[in-house]
């Protein structure tokens, strides 16, 4: 499964049979709407992280300490959203298989589609925590189902109603929120309210993860394709990523919607990538 | 009036004879002293707005239950004030005729100076809310007194004394602010403290609301010919925004100093848009 | 079939039935393997073409006295490109019935084959000029078929060997040289050496003529997903394409690849729409 | 005349009567119609000039051997243009009276308007060798006369017909190239053929030498507001300016239409300053 | 000590002997690790300050009322940083023995090293408060012991224990944290809590103040080359900032790690020019 | 030797054993005296290589025939040019000690004396042909004589007089001009007129070739620290560089002075990348 042709992830070099997460990339974004460049996120993380530190001030851990391993971007083809979720299932079931938790760096948002549908296989009574600036619950997008714009739709055909716990959501249209409120899934409007009662109900359930960086507001991340005014704080953000981490029995997670050419200061990218190493660490 | 080679502001697509609300943008910069590009702020405004959905969460409110027309950009003179002016005057008149609000997209903010005289001649106990990180009060700059530096000076030749309430300056020469705290505005540094109060004290009067983007922090909005460090948040300006369109008796009003050439990024125009698609709901 | 919300090219306003030529844009680059942006090319070359004349010093001619129709861009499913080239040939096929000439901006260099598709069911003798940096000779391209690096190996299954000149090639793979080479197509590397004898041979029969901007030098079009270095000058370029116009038996033509988004100069823009113009004029 | 908060070109320390040639900036730029910031050309060539050497290794020549004074920048009030003209005009005239050779750095091209009218108040057989891509011979523009597209047309307001050489002329409406070619103007279109026979037929005379950037081809030079492909190359553009400086009467001189915020590469300002050594050593 | 080729910070323009403070550049980052660019941020600071007032409504005073002396960048040799530091030292000391308070604008971190043992020599009781985002207390940087990584812990080799005072940091190794949890230097995570009780702790001391910018969150300022997210606000650093230079008997401070050159919207650099007028007026 | 935590060259991963030619790269860029940014050179190089294609259409053939080991960067201490030289040295004396061709990418052009240095003590017969824009003949540069602007004097001081051939030289002081012409090097300027005659005359000698980007015109590539305008094109740079690579006997060689940060396009890069990919086919 290493090809070794690739810069890691700061601090994630153990070997794949050593490790207990295994970080990839899913370089995909051909359904991306309004600007492309998520297919840079993945990349520009690893590439990146030698500007970070492995230790974490927030939490005293140090990446030298966990035994992660990365293996770097899945090669994808551009144009067939079908082919490249199928390569990105397989990956991710393999890691869950042996028994790992898959930490998958996107991308864009549909490639969570992937990752879900692998873990759903394992879990099937599976809950999502879902944190993002748009709803992502149309049915189609120009009569194409596999989008960006559906991929929490698309989840919820597979887990069904009152699985998906959505945060942050600050957009969307007027029958997406309608239809969230019909007992879909529950959205939250705007911030993180009400994610520790969240996280007490869905103690001892299996919960994938799935952090769409729009969340925050584009002060704090501007790098990425549909940038929306009246985000949260990255250290809102930072203390509701590592709530959910420290507290719901994560099964697999991704971190998508960076894209580093929206962002010529490069903070974006550091910003995403000190948010990676605090889940690696929180996990 | 209606040119119709360019792209609408995203649902408003009313017929100017059916239309509350008409849209226009004043693509005019010719007296920024320090970096140009607000002519640019108009087109951007609209182009960029199908990132945007027609439909708000913060008022549960949608575009497409409005009637609004966005009748383009006006073809003004580059390097003639006058001229310029005169052209923005004749098309805000025009649409006030009508028994219409109009609502202009600058350009630099000395284009309010000349919706504000369509206005007064309508209105003439007037009264205007402004919103900037300048105070804008000099008599000339460098000779010159049509300047972006001294439109809300130019306003008050119109108004007279207590007509014109600012909020959020936190950038001026010392005798601006001498001036106005001699009585010929009320000026509110660095925040919206009191507006509350004014809205109550302006309840039943007519008011130009005249939004200047930069007093948004730098964080938020870039893109614009001269941040100033230390504003407000984009949440502490849609509050406000929201409060004066829901409560004054709005006649007319603008929103200017978007230079998105500043902002590769693209966020400043996303914030931009917003706040117009939530001026367009809220009034 | 004419939406009116979008900006027209400088020059281009007939209505459709009164045009000879009728311009549209094809915004979809899903399939862009290396950097995207060329979705975003047909909108910037219009808007920006006010930064043009209407006249040609080069031709003595002027857009005001030719008829031509900018019908806007198609709105296109991303990610799906099966039904965006149905959704191209529909509109290319539709003004060839109504016997005006389709001149198509791009996007990435598939849609090309959309375009084919609708002329070759018109004109079965027809013949493909090709302006490239790339040999596009693939047959897939990490299993996709319907890929930028394959376009011309798509039209070569519909118009089969011998029908396709290719000219300005440097870049490819060595089978696809290789495949060129046997027959299947006349490819002639690095500049327009024998183009004017392929005009003579072509006299009387249909051509579509297809350019990809990266055929230019990138130091003249910095702003395309794949600049390869060693490219023709922009006169070059100019003489060449003009030579095409004056001489060959246009139906169809297109001019793609260019993504405003790498070059914030915003020349490449400028170099595209000038090319635009002078093919608007020629044929 | 000399305020000393501001960066002298390199090697140019000399004071003012000491000086044969004195160079001074005109950040001027309100009435440019398409793309400004050529107001922060004249400023950027001085400031950047420190990655130039003194030393020509084209002419032999280094600037530590000509007596040479920077007096800096103007400064003027943007948007009023009858104003800023005047007061360049007067330094113009200043340095002029002084017996030196006043060198001017713009700013948009209608400066030039203004060094002409006091080189034609000392010269009156004043002739001019204009370099540019486009004709700016335009009687007014959206009704100003004042503007940067008219600036030709002012200049021979006041020298009358046929003293203006134009060379490089790629870009203009119709109605300014059948103006020039009525007798008015010498208008050579694309390049300098002909300059040699024209430097001969000046010998002796007066002549003003204005250099718009823009003659160059925007690879060389994409830094300028209205870009024009089909542009001569530096080398090109050296060996012509070269002549007109070793054998033109030059009385007066400027460079204009760098505007440097729209090349982040750095590129388009190196190269307006290597062409400010070359002309200063070569006057 | 002066040359006068450079602009001044506005409204510092006071001769060297008539001047309390003496502000000076330090253009030096040769030992940048990450990305280098601090060279360019004294002289942006200085060239972008006509975007400033002189007058601060915050503390309701003028630059016109201070006497304050800018005299200019050191030229300093790049690579060799044993070579520079002494150069930077030389002119602090002179500074400092002319009885006023030198105000150094970096360049990277490390040229805090020369003017503290400048301050030193002349106060051998000296304390170091320091905002960063970085503990920089490394022994050396891959051997290297003079790096911007490693210049508190050079201070530290002159002051001793209990002498440096750090906020709002949060990053570094896991040794660094440890060893000055040791009792070596007043580590305060990520804010500026405590700020106050230490300002009384050192009533009557002499302080040199060290502020890198990066102090700050990347969204309020991305132009530097080390971005860390989870910063404070700039209100939050102005008020601690301006509570240091009012309470603090201040004998020499710095302001540095700005990279102008990694924020093209220009924010950066105004965000710390205002910070740099406020230090002025506040000491 | 061989970390295997990076991206490799496109079609260069034979084991280092098996290799020709080893690729590795030298990102030290901290005496650039300009605008830094070449540290990123290689990484650019290597990571945006997969740009390109592995096949020549120029030379016909395939980096897949060749037997290439790319061996990453080496880690440099920044600020400490000395110790990084010695690193350098080091890697490229293993290299060659080995039987092998080191193939070195920059960083700035003073990482070319360390590998000459290696080069030299193998051959001490040791010519060097460089092409550049610059001299780099400087004794010592503001006192430092390990400086970019002085490698080919340090080169010297090895290798002694008539042994340096210098091509497209165009920039440089009066005394380094002076100094070459008194037999130190022979210096051939602009261009690569001689050439050819050197290359015989060189016949049979070994020969270190060394490549500064910026003989380039920067219309072709911008990405450099020291644009210097009139350079060569690339077709003249390509015909120039594989005449040296297939005419003369290279013992190592090097391409340096890439700063992609200077150029976001991206076209500095793939032109760089295509240069050594060219380079790699024809030794």
């Amino acid at each position: 499964m290493l090809n070794k042709n690739y810069t890691v992830f700061i601090g994630c070099e153990a070997d794949f049979d050593a490790a207990e997460i295994v970080l990839f990339g899913a370089p995909y974004d051909s359904t991306t709407s309004y600007r492309p460049g998520a297919r840079f996120g993945c990349r520009a993380i690893r590439t990146e992280s030698d500007g970070l530190e492995t230790y974490s001030p927030y939490q005293d851990k140090d990446l030298g300490d966990r035994a992660i391993c990365d293996c770097g971007d899945i090669e994808l083809p551009f144009g067939d959203s079908a082919a490249a979720l199928g390569l990105i299932e397989e990956r991710a079931a393999a890691i869950l298989q042996a028994g790992k938790i898959p930490f998958m760096l996107g991308g864009e948002h549909l490639v969570t589609y992937a990752a879900v549908r692998a873990a759903f296989a394992k879990y099937p009574g599976l809950n999502i925590i879902h944190f993002d600036a748009h709803t992502d619950l149309r049915n189609d997008y120009l009569g194409v189902q596999l989008s960006h714009a559906c991929v929490m739709r698309r989840c919820w055909d597979l887990l069904g109603d009152g699985k998906i716990w959505q945060f942050g959501i600050r957009s969307g249209d007027k029958p997406e929120f309608a239809w969230a409120a019909a007992g879909h899934t529950h959205l939250q409007k705007f911030d993180f309210s009400g994610l520790d009662g969240v996280l007490q109900k869905l103690s001892g359930q299996p919960v994938y993860f799935t952090l769409d960086l729009d969340v925050l507001d584009p002060a704090y991340l501007p790098g990425t394709g549909t940038p929306e005014a009246g985000g949260v704080t990255f250290r809102e953000l930072l203390d509701a990523a590592l709530a959910v981490c420290q507290n719901a029995d994560i099964v697999a997670l991704d971190v998508n919607e960076l894209a580093p050419n929206l962002d010529a200061s490069g903070v974006s990218t550091a910003v995403a990538g000190k948010l990676v190493r605090e889940l690696l660490l929180a996990i």
